[in-house]
Order: structure tokens, then C-alpha cells, then sequence
């Protein structure tokens, strides 16, 4: 995994306040309200600094600012929900950017979980959403549990099969604890992201066993130069149908039947490629049982999990969004690396749009 | 795969209808109510004929008969709701078998799905329900769609780890089709269930690369004998880092979040081995969207999946629920095949039981 690692040498540190008020800027320039800038800048933001640098502004606005250029993202859509009842919403984004709608539908969702325990609100016609675990960690402040799903555009091939059918999909949740860091799941269904294999070809490092199949669909087991651009082939997690590759498809397919076909705006392979359609859930632990009892039970079970014996060659077992946390907490104080050709594109987009560039 | 099946010569064909009264007068023989028998066949049964054997009178029966020996499951549950909104109830099993107490949960929750477009229905100290899919299932003939989640007892080694800390921890989801099988996933948050690898035991197949790890913890990639019984090691689904266990082993935490701490019965490695907790989720397609159209895009999706090129060496792609509908068909025209051992043990238990055996 080191491989995909920024080294010291090729980064840059910018703090949070300077990053945030550069993509504030330049989403303004998209033409979005000045509210949804923050917001949508937030996401980004929250993702480098949690470590995510594949889903924040190091990777994605450089993607963003392509589709506002190419009309296919709505920067001021008229969203509108077609569906409501106390405990669920259906909502058309108008195509509007994920990053500013999915917080809506989960403030929305959130309010519903309030008033009946669950809330759950699916989107059509919408766009990319950046990491799907910020959507699903706003329902921590109110304690509750957050849940987020998007279906893609295909990249996974089937087990047995030989073309792409389903997306990335990925699937987060996020559960509050009392003193442990939250645990925050948010994991693509494929064996890997799409975009460690971007990353593999433009920096030449190889892919794993058990990443991509072959053009025929047979999974490849050793280590393989990524493909160039437009083949997508990546397997389902699990790999091989020993290794339970039909679990991580199957999943896929939950995925694009809750944020996909229920959205009623159809399944990742029915749709352009710009298009994702989500859902997102919260659930009011309140409802269930007491609170302070189930944030101190998530205490005692998150350090049973990390007080896990480590295996040799490993320091310690952690679990899903400790690592995130700690990178949080050291980026808040050092800064965020930034790639020099992350730097160089920022200042030149902000150029070419006459705004201010604060890195 | 082919190692794990029965082979004709040890099999005895056997209809639904007489496994089906076999097991209810067994079941009545524990002390349950009529009711509750019938009820708790028709979840093993339909196990069995949907070839999920492990999950059947052939494989489970044995096992709820040893519990209640050993008074570890209460046959005449006084079950109770601990907490109740319009969208969610919280229920204490009070030791009542999962195979009936999990389809009155998914009662509850079609209700108030029916009510607030979604429900959702926590069960604490529960035990065994034998196949996850069966409760989804039943929001099937409501359209809607199904989820059940079960945290069980310990058997899956952590990403780094080298204890088991988490269950199998199946997911369950079932959606409605119009024409098509419908879209039934159950799967383990393991690389393989647990019973493949009791089944290897006893049968001297060895186990697959990536299904188990060593006594330090590292992952086993190479075909390796089954350990002893209570050696419990298995991997996530994943396998290792490198293809993504630590997906796998994430999701088995989102399941012991939602079925375990959230029912206030605690995660599953804080429980004795013969509890498992659970929860059961019903979404009223209708509520979302129109439920003609989520049936007919389901149609077309499933038939993109059925017809995925294949890969070499396989006749087709399938989607989960299809193999499982297509031997349901077969085993209800030509019977159930049972190991001639489970119909010694069936004949034998009546037998000590003094009851009537159909088999």
C-alpha cells in the first residue's frame, strides 16, 4: 500500500483554513451559491484531511470542474422531493453536485429519525458525492447512526462474467462512542477503489493480486501493470469465486437496488456516466435503547478491537475510522499535503478564473 | 466448490411435506406452541430446498435439539417490546428460537413500513434463525424490500489480528422482481461460512487459500487441511489487506453495530455462544416510488446481470437468488436430498423422542 503514498519531497503542507478558501472560491466560480460552496467544500476538505486525498480536493475538483465546464453538473438545481412520508423522502437533485445534496437529504433524513426512529431519503438524477462516510457522520452529532450508499457508473466485472455491470458502489456507516473515535466504515464493493488503479498508472506502480480480471473476465493472481485508461475490469471484493468474490458482487447489487432502482432514476449501468444516484439513512439510537449506554458499549467494543493481539509484521489492529481520526488530528495541526501538481492546478485554475488562491 | 456437495450414493430423496411434519413433531416434542413449529419448519425447510443445507433440517435441527437439552433456548418465550416509535420496536427475544421469533419482528416492521415507508425491528437476546434470507424474504409478497442482520459468537480474525473478535455476521436483502427470480443475497461477512469449514473437517477436503489464518494470525494463502473443532480463525471476506480484508472485517462491524450493541443485547463477543442478536428492516417500495416500475427496472437489471458475457470455463453469470430459486424448483418436484446420516439422526430422535418420523 506504501506505494500509493505521497513521498515528503513531491508534497506541499496547506492548512485547512487555506484549502477550504481556495475550493470555496473556485466552486464559486462554478456558479454555486455561496452557501453550497462551503458546504460542498467542507466535504472535500473533511476528506484530505481524514487521509482521504482520493475523494478531496487534492483529487476530485479537478474532476468537479471538468463536468461544470462540460454542463453536466447543475451548480443552482431546483431539487425537489417527489415522495414523502413521516419516515421516508425520495428527492430529484436536478443534477446537482452529491456534495451539496446528500447533507440536505441527511438533515432531512436526520429530522425524520427524530421523529420516528429511522429516517431514509434516496436521490435520483444526482452526481458524485466525494466520500460517502461525511454524509453518513453527520447524524453523529445527534446521535444517531448515518448511513450513505452510491451507485456508479460500471467497474466491477461479475463473478464468472467478462464486462463491467456494476459500479464501485460503495457503502458507508457511521456509529458514535462515548471517548473511542467514532467508527466510520465507508468502502467501495470492489476489491479495490477505481481509483488506486488511476493512481497504479500514472505512477507505474503495479496492482496486487486479485484487483482486476483479464479481458476475458479470468481474475489475474499476481502482480500485473495497470490497463490503460477506459478498461475497466475491477473485481468484486473477494476476487475469486473461492475467495467469496460473489459476496462483494452480490453486495454491489444491494448497493444499486437501495441508491440505484429505488431512486426510482435507475441502476449505475442504465445511466451516463456523470450520473450517481444515493440514499442515505439515519437511525435514532435513542429510539432503540439509552444512548449513554450504547456510546459506552461502542467504547468497550472498539477497544476490544483494537487490544486485539496484532499478527507478526503488524503494530496493532485497528478498526475502521481510527486511522481516519489520527490523520485528522495531525493534518489539523501540521497541514494538509498537497501533491505539487495538486498545488500547480489549483493556482492555475484560479488564474484562469480570476479568483484568489490562498495555497 | 464441488467437494462440498452430497454425493447421490449417500443421499436419500425426501419430500418437502415429510421433512416439513418431521421436523414440526420434533419441534413439539421440545415444547414449543403448534404455532410456533409450523413456523420454525418453514424456515428450515425452506432452507433446505433452496439447497442452503447448511441452514436446514439436514445440518441446524440437530444443533436446536442439543440447546434445548441443554435448556438454552426457552421453547414458550414471553417476548416483549422494550421500545416502540412509528418506524422502529425494540424486542426482547427472552431466549425465544430466532426461527420464530425473527418473522413476527418482520411483522412488526412490514406494519410499520406499511405506515412510515420504512420499519426497522431490533431483537435482543435472541437465538439462532437459521437463514438470514427467510425474514428478508417475507417482505417480499408485501413488494418491499427485506433486510436481516444477525451477530453471532466469535469465529473472524480482525485485518492485523490474531484472535477472533467478530462473527460471521450475515447480511440478508431480498427485492421484489416482476418476471425474475427475485434478488435474494445472504452471505457472511467471512471469506466462507462456517460450516464449509466443519464440513471439510469431517469430510478430509482441505480448505481453500484465504478461507483461514495461522495460530499468529497471518493468512494462510495456500490449501491447507481444516483445523481441529474450536479453532476458530477465519478470515474476512477479503482475505488479506492487500485484497481487502479489512472490507470485510468492517462490515462484520457495521453488522455487530446494528444487531448487536442496537439491540441493547450487546456485540456478539460479549455474549455467550449460543445467543445471537438480530435486526430486521422492511422499505415500502410504494412510498419511494412506483412499485410496477421498480419491478420492471429490477427485470431489466437482473436480465443485464444473466446476461454478462462469460467468463472461460463458466456456462453463466448468475445474480444472487437465481441458483437458489432454480434448485427450490427442482426440490420441490424431485425432493430434498438428505445425507442417509441425517435421516438416521431424524428416525433416531423421533424414535427417543416417541413421535412420528416421515422421512
Amino acid at each position: 500500500m506504501d506505494a500509493f503514498k505521497l513521498r515528503e519531497e513531491d508534497t506541499v503542507r496547506v492548512t485547512e483554513k487555506n484549502l477550504r478558501e481556495t475550493a470555496v472560491n473556485i466552486f464559486e466560480k462554478m456558479g454555486m451559491p455561496k452557501e453550497d460552496c462551503v458546504l460542498g467544500a467542507d466535504v472535500l476538505i473533511t476528506a484530505d484531511l481524514r487521509g482521504v486525498s482520493s475523494h478531496g480536493v487534492s483529487n476530485i475538483l479537478q474532476r468537479y470542474v471538468g463536468f461544470f465546464k462540460d454542463s453536466l453538473i447543475n451548480p443552482k438545481p431546483h431539487w425537489k422531493i417527489l415522495r414523502e412520508t413521516p419516515g421516508i423522502a425520495s428527492i430529484d437533485c436536478d443534477g446537482g453536485l452529491g456534495i451539496v445534496m446528500a447533507p440536505r437529504a441527511m438533515e432531512i433524513a436526520i429530522q425524520k429519525a427524530r421523529n420516528v426512529g429511522v429516517g431514509m431519503v434516496t436521490m435520483q438524477n444526482g452526481r458524485h458525492l466525494s466520500m460517502a462516510s461525511y454524509h453518513a457522520m453527520l447524524a453523529l452529532k445527534y446521535d444517531m447512526i448515518g448511513m450513505c450508499m452510491t451507485s456508479t457508473m460500471p467497474f466491477m466485472i461479475p463473478t464468472f462474467g467478462a464486462e463491467p455491470r456494476l459500479g464501485t458502489n460503495p457503502i458507508a456507516v457511521a456509529a458514535p462512542a462515548d471517548k473511542e473515535a467514532p467508527f466510520v466504515y465507508d468502502a467501495a464493493t470492489t476489491v479495490v477503489a477505481n481509483n488506486k488503479i488511476t493512481l497504479a498508472r500514472r505512477s507505474g506502480v503495479k496492482l496486487s493480486p486479485g484487483w482486476i480480471a483479464d479481458a476475458d473476465g479470468t481474475p489475474i493472481m499476481e502482480e500485473v501493470p495497470a490497463p490503460p485508461p477506459g478498461v475497466d475490469r475491477i473485481l468484486p471484493l473477494g476476487s475469486t469465486r473461492e475467495m467469496g468474490s460473489h459476496k462483494g458482487y452480490g453486495l454491489a447489487g444491494v448497493v444499486d437496488v437501495f441508491s440505484g432502482i429505488l431512486t426510482g432514476g435507475g441502476y449505475g449501468a442504465s445511466n451516463p456516466k456523470h450520473v450517481c444516484n444515493h440514499c442515505v439513512v439515519a437511525y435514532n439510537i435513542e429510539a432503540f435503547m439509552d444512548t449513554k449506554q450504547f456510546k459506552s458499549t461502542m467504547d468497550d467494543w472498539l477497544r476490544m478491537l483494537k487490544s486485539t493481539k496484532p499478527a507478526p509484521g503488524h503494530d496493532r489492529v485497528l478498526y475502521p475510522g481510527l486511522p481516519e481520526a489520527e490523520t485528522e488530528r495531525e493534518y489539523r495541526a501540521k497541514g494538509i499535503p498537497l501533491h505539487r501538481e495538486v498545488v500547480d492546478w489549483l493556482r492555475k485554475t484560479c488564474q484562469e478564473y480570476h479568483t484568489q488562491c490562498y495555497v
